[in-house]
């Protein structure tokens, strides 16, 4: 059995820089025909020239397949209306972190109320760039995105005209709120399709499956499948995947990230042929994402057929989500 | 200022064997009078020979201190009343875990219907020996041990005679429960007077604060707090210090338990300075146990100091809890 993909999208990536994004980046563009860039690299992407600087990078490391890198800003409450112009054309969305809530979010947003960010976010508005935020509040670790729903609402009423993107949504309170609002969207993960707290702190503890958010509750979990499964129009496949050295994760003070870019699509299909739901994949992993943004990514065919694939134990010194594992489908 | 402690115990304690035993058990006898010692040894303790070696071992082991191991057998669903009255003397309790759910459970129960635990535990009533219990389900890693409740309120309710302890709660739920039932008790871990769910995985991934029962909630650990610092007499301290190799906890598939003996003490007291409570350590490190258990331990002095203490980053291979880390008081 084969399945065909066109122009797959992962609309949430990290490729960090330097000899990580080396090793990283050839794998997305294996699969994928693009994928929004996350900017949170050291330092974050916050000026047109670093932005340019560092789509190079990427094109350079990616010589040869068919991919695009959609970049982003790392959003700063000084942003101006001029300046976000002349970077438009360069950019598909702009990233807000909450300050210090994950991997080199250091320097985002402290102060998340509307004044302080209206500058910015009337801008963007009006140049309609989408706004993608990381929703976690600094509460406790199984409330923290739930805590969060409040300012997204808060800012979807204040800038109805603003695309704003819930990302890596974890719980069903968000998959629940991204229905209530026109302007709100959310990009689930692959391991948060997978996996509960169970799998990482449940039986011994895996740091591999070690992230932010950090994975919840069985039942938030079918609220993501819920929405995924059917591709939901206000959702789409953003993988997060979060490459970190294997010296950082297998370790104390282990970081946060799950590693999933090479082998997304595979898992995808698996779990949307396991739920007969393989009629939605196309839909969830790349036609949502090319309405919600406007996109017309290149043309690009995955093709994956129905045979077992070994996941390697590590790509170069990172080591992937369910490594080692025999999974169902590889791609052809 | 100086704190004095007489006989301090430790109801709730993982020696394991060899040499792990020869490092860890004079840590104990260096602070407590007395400790009860879990029997999940690789075999468990099951029978009064291995009982009576494995007690020799750790006399061995604590030779010149003054300290008292209180044996426990691993409770067995077949154990006849005239076992368990020829062992009686040699025991303080019996310790019930559900099959697989800690380290070395994998000889516990699988059926925990009373039909299925009635003739032990009705020889364990009538012989006065009371029952230590694992509370946790097969359930969410964060509901455990409240599934688990009900089961504790079949077994104080069918066997009104015999002493349950809760071991190690974690749950305000569980706070709740032991007071609802006169033959229910249960011991509190200091990790779990110190740490949330956010201290495991709340930053950065921390394997040397993973524990089973996971550390849970603010409000969970508010509740144990309640009980500990008013050392309510339905609990008693038990530190469920729990030694692995430094290299079983930091990596991949990491080891559950956090090794505390050395410095529960100074932490204990700490901790009850800090929220003016000192006057209640005493019964909470001895004078409950004893009532609880019908205890007489030997004559000891512990007096602690306020002033500084590094915690080590080692105890030869051990990591203790809040390695590195320097604390207020001292034992003198």
């Amino acid at each position: 059995m084969q399945v065909q993909l066109t122009s797959p999208l992962d609309m949430h990536l990290h490729f960090r820089s330097g000899d990580m994004l080396k090793t990283v980046a050839p794998l997305s563009s294996k699969s994928f025909a693009g994928g929004l860039i996350m900017p949170n690299t050291t330092p974050p992407i916050t000026t047109k020239e670093v932005l340019l600087e560092y789509k190079q990078e990427i094109l350079d490391a990616t010589n040869g397949d068919n991919f695009t890198p959609y970049m982003t800003l790392f959003f700063k409450d000084d942003y101006s209306y001029d300046f976000l112009k002349s970077v438009k054309d360069e950019i598909l969305a702009i990233k807000l972190y909450p300050a210090g809530i994950t991997t080199n979010s250091e320097g985002g947003v402290s102060s998340l109320s509307i004044d302080n960010l209206r500058t910015t976010l009337e801008a963007m508005s009006e140049l309609e760039i989408p706004l993608c935020i990381h929703g976690e509040s600094n509460g406790f670790v199984m409330d923290r995105e739930a805590e969060f729903i409040p300012i997204y609402k808060q800012l979807a009423t204040a800038f109805p005209k603003l695309k704003i993107i819930m990302e890596h949504i974890t719980t069903k309170a968000s998959a629940d709120a991204v229905l209530e609002f026109d302007n709100l969207y959310a990009t689930i993960t692959l391991h948060h399709l997978y996996i509960t707290l169970d799998d990482v702190a449940g039986g011994m503890l895996q740091p591999h499956l070690f992230c932010k958010p950090i994975a919840k509750r069985p039942e938030d979990r079918e609220a993501l499948l819920n929405l995924a499964l059917n591709a939901n129009e206000k959702v789409m496949f953003g993988s997060d995947s979060a490459p970190h050295p294997r010296s950082a994760k297998e370790a104390p003070g282990c970081a946060a990230g799950v590693f999933t870019a090479p082998i997304a699509l595979q898992l995808l299909t698996q779990l949307f042929a396991k739920h007969n739901k393989l009629e939605n994949l196309q839909a969830f992993v790349s036609d949502n994402a090319q309405k919600i943004y406007g996109l017309k990514p290149i043309e690009k065919t995955i093709t994956l057929e129905q045979k077992e694939f070994a996941i390697p134990a590590k790509y170069k010194d990172v080591v992937p989500f369910m490594a080692n594992q025999k999974i169902e489908w590889r791609i052809v």
